[in-house]
């Protein structure tokens, strides 16, 4: 599909390390339950349907897209939906994600299959295709879970405070722990590749759980996986994003990976990440509980990442991480305006 | 009390950067559930109990002193008992700490009054002496939590996934917020200095949500009263050792405190750690999950820690966390074994 309308899109000008007509802007999960458009669609259906449903999924992916003068949209899924064809569906009915049988020994880690997308997956496509159809004018991200995170939450069979059954898997069982995040990688791939055939005009690879290795570990398990996937991207000629939760510490291992633009979490300073790591362009990272703050402060507060964001070689303003549900929709309003009027200091 | 028999203690030499005799270790929470002697005490009493009766807390302190070659013991206490004479007493009853009223606007954070620990929190003292008594060879540390995460415990009134009423206080009343955490590091002083004065030769401050804020406002509002108990604490000559759990990336920050020895989690490696703190007594940092892998990979991974360790000023063998209970206590005895026969590389 051809980005008609989207030469001058600021978000694909900052990712490509242009200067973008303005400081571009999108947010983590602004598709969601902060909205009350969104709630009201909740209330009629389940979190599975919206993210099976096409109709559902291109609707409240494009309500923040109505309210806000936002520079992308991103499409509504979930990093568990692609796993659920492999051979690993996940319950969302009680809250947070479970997985009935965790993976733990080898059978039952060997059982998963990498699946052709379009086959069973091709409803997140139909989605794509349906925003791209409603709103050409704005740059649509496609996204993924990077293979350590969704590795963690097969072993884990949910989410976990210590990922006791994942690290006892990769100190036991290395060998099959690099063949689970190797597979979940090739599936990353096809998932991805079908996101883009389907409209998208970016990409982001969702590291929730960056921060549960040694660094050490890190470099031998999690990064190879995610330089496979941008690697098998690289042809399509899309801005590939990656979020590392808590992986500030991992810097040097995430520069190499050769993705166009690093997002980070609210906890470091971009001044100092743009010095380590010059020619990177940043995407982030105001902490989402400024949102919460007196509207002075938030003003402050997202100025102050703007500053630190012009030391880099192209900044993409987002929140440190997703947007949470008690969020005042008019706060992210102001920090929207406030974010587009910041000028970079000369 | 003089420190009869600690003359040739490896922990205190490590500590004071000297040379010891072999490398010291410990292990955070080892009076704890996984040894079967701390549940059968446990099952009698609730943990309440353990904490504020003497005799319990003397027990359980003793109990991995008796089954392993440890070189310090460390008081059975909570971070958290020294709120409750402050007026925020919390519940142990059902398993995660909670107050029933969390301390969220003025009048309830200006409710907390500082308290002489040897009239309302004797007990620690009681019990610091009688182990004192019972084993005058092995070190005993005292500890207390750092400002910011009691701070974060009372106004969350438990732990929490997003900290978003204690950082709302942050970003809405700073001033408020400083004066908890100046009042609380006034508690730990002399909460510490009560440890101290009854036979403690170390003490350590506990920060384990230190991952949760920016780093400026790291800076700003948790390293303050840090340095502050540090400062407090000088005349009294013993060495000070402060764990930041996620704390990594704030390294330039708390090497400006002054503590003898930073203990860091399990996910930096202690060899870059060196290289960016030349002259610091570094404590850790091995996964505890490593605890629950092949005997080898355990060694192999215990090796490491030494080998990095080596880089350092100074190195107390520790984990990079508190032992879970699930642990193998066997396995612990494996590990304690590696590294005191772990020589440094020459």
């Amino acid at each position: 599909m051809p980005d008609h309308g989207l030469e001058t899109s600021a978000f694909l000008a900052a990712l490509r390390g242009d200067t973008p007509s303005r400081r571009p802007l999108w947010i983590m999960r602004q598709a969601g339950r902060y909205l009350p458009e969104y709630r009201a669609v909740r209330e009629r259906v389940t979190f599975h349907d919206l993210c099976t449903q096409p109709e559902l999924a291109c609707e409240v992916t494009l309500q923040p897209l109505r309210r806000y003068d936002l520079d992308a949209g991103i499409i509504f899924s979930d990093i568990l939906t692609p796993l659920a064809p492999m051979g690993a569906e996940f319950d969302f009915t009680h809250g947070s994600p479970k997985l009935a049988s965790p993976l733990r020994d080898e059978s039952e880690i060997k059982r998963l299959r990498v699946v052709e997308p379009a086959e069973e997956l091709g409803f997140v496509a139909e989605a794509i295709k349906m925003v791209r159809s409603e709103r050409p004018d704005i740059p649509l991200i496609g996204f993924a879970g990077a293979p350590l995170t969704l590795a963690a939450y097969l072993v884990e069979g949910g989410g976990s405070s210590d990922f006791r059954h994942f690290k006892t898997l990769l100190y036991t069982r290395p060998d099959l722990a690099e063949w689970l995040l190797d597979t979940l990688a090739s599936q990353v791939i096809k998932h991805l590749t079908m996101q883009i055939e389907a409209g998208c005009s970016a990409v982001q690879i969702f590291d929730s759980w960056a921060s549960i290795l040694h660094t050490k570990d890190y470099r031998r398990f999690a990064a190879p996986p995610i330089k496979k996937i941008l690697d098998g991207l690289a042809h399509l000629g899309v801005p590939r994003i990656v979020f590392s939760k808590g992986g500030a510490g991992n810097l040097p291992i995430l520069r190499e990976l050769g993705a166009e633009c690093l997002s980070l979490d609210w906890t470091c300073d971009f001044a100092d990440v743009a010095a380590q790591a010059p020619g990177q362009v940043l995407q982030g990272n105001l902490d989402p509980i400024a949102l919460f703050g007196d509207r002075d402060e938030l003003v402050r507060r997202a100025q102050a990442v703007c500053r630190a964001g012009d030391k880099a070689a192209g900044h993409v303003f987002n929140l440190g991480h997703g947007i949470l549900p008690p969020t005042d929709p008019d706060a992210l309003a102001l920090l929207i305006d406030t974010v587009h009027a910041h000028s970079p200091e000369a």
